[in-house]
């Protein structure tokens, strides 16, 4: 299934900054940037459990915000892209 | 319908920072901000349509990203929010 990860870290400090790396690095490994702080993973139920609990792990709940997006297997038809970055299959490889 | 937007508009310049402002203003208008970038509309396709036509003509899209999730009308379990600012009802009022 396809499942989108936005999130709002809070930069403010250090610490902050160091939270933000943390969690697009998580993503990275598991699914692909689209925009700055919007991952889209094609995961199967216990990867995204995983992913959760990782990022879950990572942010500051009091001052981060995290929102998981679960748009199911048949996505392709959910999802539209205008404008710059080129446009993907969440399966497929992106050529740059 | 839920509609999920997403953007990374390039604000190097002036002209940036104001198709930022459009943007956002036009999503306000239409839905809930959940995320610096993210904007979550309850929409019917008609409504859709026009939001999109509206966004596609303000952003530069050789700098700017667009994108759409269409998460249909049963989409309550399809989104998980952890952390920081109150989650709600995208169809009901949000009491801050």
């Amino acid at each position: 299934m396809l499942v989108l990860v936005t999130y709002d870290v809070n930069t403010e400090d250090s610490a902050g900054k160091k939270r933000l790396r943390q969690v697009a690095k998580a993503c990275i490994s598991r699914g692909q940037r689209v925009q700055n702080s919007v991952f889209e993973c094609v995961l199967d139920a216990s990867q995204c459990a995983e992913l959760e609990h990782k990022l879950e792990s990572i942010i500051d709940p009091a001052r981060d915000s995290l929102r998981f997006y679960y748009l199911g297997n048949r996505y392709h038809t959910k999802v539209k892209h205008v404008g710059a970055k080129p446009s993907y299959d969440a399966e497929g490889v992106l050529f740059l």
